[in-house]
């Protein structure tokens, strides 16, 4: 069989990293690693290669072997850096994803903390947008966001576009659809985004607010872009998606389309199922560092104490990943959420600084009789840090 | 405010179910079932909802509240069933992932075992082939199938076609790209494609063999139609994709294509991080049944006991997720892999029976000095179930 004959691939020495945490004791755990450097490549016993580049180069190499210093002895942890040849990606975002992530995706214990992307591989992802771009399409400049969704699903698309008028009124930066509007009859796709836009349009017209709204694009892979377009020609200003259902692919080509020209807000979605430990994904990955990749320019996720179960250091460590510095990326906004309250403005601020859209949803709703008020309440306490 | 005047909705009053388990002490566990229905659909306070259809039928409904017999005193669990009106999907699939598991995938705790939907709902989904078409196109009646993958990564696509030669020649019955293999420059998805699919029909043609080619078509969003159209239109008999990378619905947009009208494998690259427990997803869920919904004629999951972690009890459940009774629905082949071994097979055989995909990739190498051989073995021995 011609494969076993040596290979030479002339590989360009370019590689790019991923860490792992690998929950088992140091013998073990070194073993794993060493079975990640083969799985996410070529998948095929070592010993049975053929020599040359691929035994070489292709298969994946263990850079660096750590012990988690906060470990307890009884539970002990490795932080494994692995090299990858850039080569094995081929310019596509989904085998980046397949290699980060693919098989090792099925080990127990092993779970995935973030990567390491030399500027060739950077180039064409992340956010066509990102913070100064959405802060000048609203109009302010240091201050923190505010957005809301329109629901509940139910009511008719021009209930929704009466809901989104009050909301532009009172100050409300972004208006999103809530991620479970579709195309339900009770308030189908085409209509809710014509009748919503326009909406928005008419009070900032009347106001000189700039009030953007974001309609919900997930829905059938075959009529991603069509969607996109629609709400596009309608008016909307930006992009609401999940791509724990679409796939972090789709969002990006929408992201990066630069006919399309919208600002992409990236709702977590069918994600969380993979945000354990000890395997699974951290979360300053997930929804920090991936969504930012992919085109996010802003990331929705659950902040600490709402409905859900991020602790304060996943929250904070997710908003890092969105900002910190990576070569010529733009850096995207953290949207924390999930039961968030008037009350809780302080302490969002507190936690993650000027450079965040606060996204509160029912919680607006609970605050006092009056929406409007709430809402320009809200804004107001805002617009003090402009 | 419009939206709190009450709404009708004319519902069907048709519903489908999902059935989440709950690791909490009892009424924690019940209150977290009451929060599902509400954040699966209306995401809004339920108390503030508008009266009529909204509040009494589109947020879901608590129909099965029971303990689990085998929990633990110390690890309470229960099982709630869930039931949401069909007009919440809306009619897309994508929708209906949402409704399933959208946000409360994020919740600690939830697992999603499984649903069962109305024959409304199942229109126009799961496999098109299933068990008896992928039978009638490689010409077996009753014996287990005969896969493999091939690789590695760096071999050239002229290196590829001769094995796939190779392996039709020696019997086997599908011939899978790894699922690494994507437009790498090592061997370009065209090159591959049409090379690998001539080879095996060349095979075919000069010993009768029905050996089937199936492509890895995962690959960017905008190019996944005209990769599985270039994949049909250089020969393939299937494709293999990573609804995990490309999102469910893309895999199923090309499973129900009639226009392509190829047997879909799905492999499940960078799904394992949402099979964890006490959250995320029951294997025989994500795997099987909405492996199945989602057109897969073949779902591709590690056995048990090879590289992987997955329980004996379930890969025993994936399989039968996939074949039992769902309606008109087709049932789906289970291929156990990762890591197989040629020894293995028997006790393969004794937990999927005969409606089952073997499928050994690297094993086969290791098996012996002689490739085709192995496979004209393996091939002989599973001949006898016929």
């Amino acid at each position: 069989v011609s494969r076993l004959e040596p290979v030479s691939l002339a590989l360009s020495g370019e590689r790019f990293t991923a860490t792992y945490a690998i929950a088992h004791e140091h013998d073990v755990a070194r073993q794993v690693a060493q079975a990640i450097c083969v799985e996410q490549t070529v998948e095929f016993p070592y010993e049975l290669l053929p020599a040359g580049d691929i035994a070489d180069g292709v298969v994946g190499c263990l850079e660096a072997f750590v012990a988690d210093a906060g470990a307890a002895a009884s539970q002990p942890c490795f932080h494994a850096t692995i090299s990858y040849a850039v080569e094995t990606v081929g310019e596509e975002f989904t085998q980046l994803q397949n290699v980060l992530f693919g098989n090792v995706s099925l080990f127990p214990n092993v779970r995935l903390e973030g990567f390491d992307l030399p500027a060739s591989l950077l180039a064409n992802l992340g956010p066509r947008f990102g913070v100064a771009g959405v802060r000048a399409i609203v109009g302010a400049q240091r201050r923190p966001l505010l957005a809301t969704a329109l629901k509940p699903l139910g009511l008719s698309a021009r209930s929704l576009s009466e809901l989104a008028a009050l909301f532009a009124g009172a100050g409300v930066d972004l208006i999103k659809d809530d991620h479970g509007l579709a195309n339900q009859r009770f308030a189908p796709f085409a209509e809710r985004v014509a009748r919503c836009a326009a909406a928005v349009q008419e009070v900032n017209a009347r106001t000189g607010g700039r009030a953007v709204y974001a309609p919900c694009v997930t829905g059938p892979a075959p009529e991603l872009a069509a969607r996109a377009q629609l709400a596009r020609d309608a008016g909307a200003g930006a992009l609401l998606i999940a791509p724990g259902v679409v796939g972090f692919d789709a969002m990006r080509a929408l992201a990066r389309d630069p006919a399309l020209g919208l600002p992409v807000l990236a709702h977590p979605a069918c994600l969380g199922g993979a945000l354990q430990r000890p395997g699974g994904m951290a979360h300053a990955f997930l929804l920090g560092q991936w969504m930012r990749l992919a085109g996010a320019d802003v990331s929705i996720f659950p902040h600490h104490g709402g409905r859900f179960s991020f602790s304060q250091e996943d929250c904070a460590a997710i908003a890092r990943a969105l900002g910190e510095h990576s070569g010529d990326m733009r850096p995207s906004l953290p949207a924390p959420a999930g039961g968030m309250t008037v009350e809780r403005v302080p302490e969002l601020l507190e936690t993650y600084g000027s450079d965040v859209i606060l996204l509160i949803g029912g919680g607006l709703f609970r605050a006092g009789p009056d929406l409007a008020e709430t809402c320009r309440r809200l804004r107001d306490a805002l617009g003090r840090y402009e």
